[in-house]
């Protein structure tokens, strides 16, 4: 078996990635969701990479393409990723993790040299969670955890998902028969674009995921009292903005002092009965917080908790706290990191460990088997974006890395 | 002519404000717009008060009503305030000011007593501005500043001042002869409900207005990067939110500092494309900037202007002010503000002097002629609310005041 050429490796990524972006349901923007038509068109050509990669193929009845390459065992090592997309998506978030496990097994595939395990690419369906209220349907199917109540949920034309699959093709009474069982399942391993800016700003192609955030939802609302913006001094203003503002910054500050180990963000505040001439008497935000740690993620959510309390008993504000998420970290397994990252100096890299903050199909698999994943660097860190860019280059050492792993893997 | 009865005028006061009150667009909330039949039901039931207190009424052609009594003198002094509402409004800002002028003037009217001025007493239409889109067009055309040009302005219907004075059934040819000449105007004094906490705070029932604030409107724009709130590291973004929240609380310990002499408050705040889980990469927001005081309004706006600046700069943040309102303050004339203390204190009262941080007719008044304003104390500073709400005994100790301030004035 001949060692892998990453540069061609990468062209071809670069060019499966482009046709499979060109499969939308608008022409203008990629829109790819959850059991569609693009679904399905998608699934076809994945399917037909895989047949041509010598894998074998199947499709469960969640939509999730399988392809798999027998080894000499039961053992299977299941690479996966996901090819739907969110709303005016970019074309890597998922489908190079589809199309590197691909590439990967056909390396082996082609040889017809036997590993002591088996792969099972997985092309999942319900990533990004756009159109059912709930997401990793599919992966959470393959791990043996999918809950048929959600069969009920509904798409926003009243669609349920029971409906969508039968519209698909499929029969629900097949979910369950999708489950790996723990014993074939030795590991899932994927790789995916960091969708963040810390691979490039330390100059590294490849990085090594330590866990999946843990995350945190805080709802802060403040009540105070409205005024006349020309008319109530400043000492008898009980303003809900001015509370909300320490909050922003609380927020910032206390995750800078983590030193990278939180992240936390104020995406969305609220004024009603909002007007450049009212001192505003009511203020709702969310803090989103992040952390690979969930002990550390905890002890920001107390803190952050009772600085808030502080701001609204100082500033005589009511105050109304909500957490409404609470979802723990996914560790990645540190042999399978290890691995990860010897396969990366094996490709010339330096590998960096990093949480991932942004959810994957790794949190459902890691219900099955030990997980890990690779993160390739993309460009400006951007993601969920038509801008969103991975270089041939990165993907074809990423592809090389990932080839390396499964020849060193121990499973 | 016997000591006025000030509680009895309090109580006539209310009632009167309570039958105006009545009058409104919708049964269930108080709207009385500009040169609608519920402005011209409210003026027909206020020129009926004034001829019962024996005045001379008249109507200009934008429908301000004119209560007339006679002096020894060509010489007037000019009592007003508004009778139009804003949208869901309170009965009391506007309405008590022309009572008050009504029941002083009727005070002096039924003695028979020549003073050596005459009164005026002016009940305004168009002082809110929710009609049209600028406002004051009565006291401007009584000061004789009324510029023709807005005759052309549409409300939200099409209807132009032009039409909207012709439906009345006025002739806008007529505007031009509401204007006061300035050998007659001796000065306008107003009477208005605080609108504010200050006079509560202090326990006090009534204050001598200084001036009418100017204002400045600073619209601050700051562009950073939108990103993903999982996946770029604290010391990497460049959150617009963070920064607002800087300047929200910039202007509120600036504006602190100056001790009562400017007041800051930002009451809109827009994220676009705002969502929970994403770093804000566009925040627009509105400083509103008021005070007594022309050049500490300047020197606020200035010193402002260089720490947002800097919160910009520091955070790498694009950034656009634009200063979209710089209206001067008003002054209140001194020696009738002297007047009013004395008169005050003539009713038991310990005069508090403050500026008023809202916008009235004496503005447009000042133009003419010295202004005056007195203040009344009202609960909990609320206004511009259907709890509105000042008490007879504050608002018949306000009519003995005036009373007193127009026996006393040297005019």
């Amino acid at each position: 078996m001949s060692d892998p050429d990453a540069m061609a490796l990468g062209e071809r990524a670069d060019t499966m990635i482009r046709t499979l972006g060109s499969i939308s349901a608008e022409p203008n923007r990629l829109i790819r969701q959850f059991l569609t038509p693009e679904h399905r068109a998608a699934a076809d050509l994945v399917a037909k990479w895989m047949r041509a990669a010598k894998l074998d193929v199947s499709e469960d009845a969640l939509g999730t393409v399988h392809g798999h390459w027998a080894g000499t065992g039961k053992k299977r090592l299941l690479i996966g990723s996901h090819i739907d997309t969110v709303i005016d998506g970019g074309m890597f978030d998922g489908p190079f993790g589809v199309v590197a496990g691909i590439l990967a097994a056909e390396h082996f595939a082609s040889a017809g040299r036997k590993l002591g395990f088996g792969i099972a690419v997985l092309a999942f369906g319900d990533e990004e969670g756009v159109r059912f209220p709930a997401t990793l349907a599919s992966s959470m199917a393959c791990a043996g955890t999918f809950d048929a109540t959600r069969l009920d949920m509904a798409d926003k034309d009243g669609v349920t998902l029971r409906d969508a699959v039968v519209q698909y093709g499929k029969n629900p009474d097949d979910i369950a028969a999708a489950a790996y069982t723990r014993d074939v399942a030795a590991a899932y391993v994927e790789v995916h674009i960091e969708q963040g800016p810390v691979l490039e700003y330390k100059s590294q192609p490849l990085g090594v995921v330590t866990a999946i955030a843990g995350q945190s939802y805080l709802n802060v609302e403040f009540l105070g009292e409205a005024g006349h913006a020309g008319t109530v001094p400043m000492m008898l203003r009980r303003d809900a903005l001015a509370g909300s503002a320490e909050v922003i910054l609380l927020a910032e500050k206390l995750a800078r002092e983590t030193k990278g180990e939180v992240v936390a963000t104020v995406g969305q505040l609220r004024i009603p009965a909002a007007a450049s001439n009212v001192i505003p008497g009511n203020v709702a935000l969310i803090v989103d917080i992040r952390s690979g740690s969930d002990a550390a993620r905890q002890q920001f959510v107390d803190q952050l908790k009772t600085e808030i309390r502080a701001v609204a008993s100082r500033r005589e504000l009511g105050l109304t706290i909500t957490q409404t998420r609470d979802v723990a970290t996914t560790p990645c397994d540190s042999v399978l990191q290890d691995g990860i990252a010897n396969a990366i100096r094996a490709v010339g890299g330096e590998p960096l460990h990093l949480a991932s903050g942004a959810g994957h199909d790794g949190t459902a698999m890691a219900r099955l088997c030990p997980i890990a994943m690779m993160f390739v660097r993309c460009r400006g860190g951007i993601s969920h974006n038509p801008a969103e860019y991975a270089s041939p280059a990165d993907m074809g050492l990423a592809v090389a890395a990932l080839i390396r792993f499964i020849e060193t893997a121990k499973l």
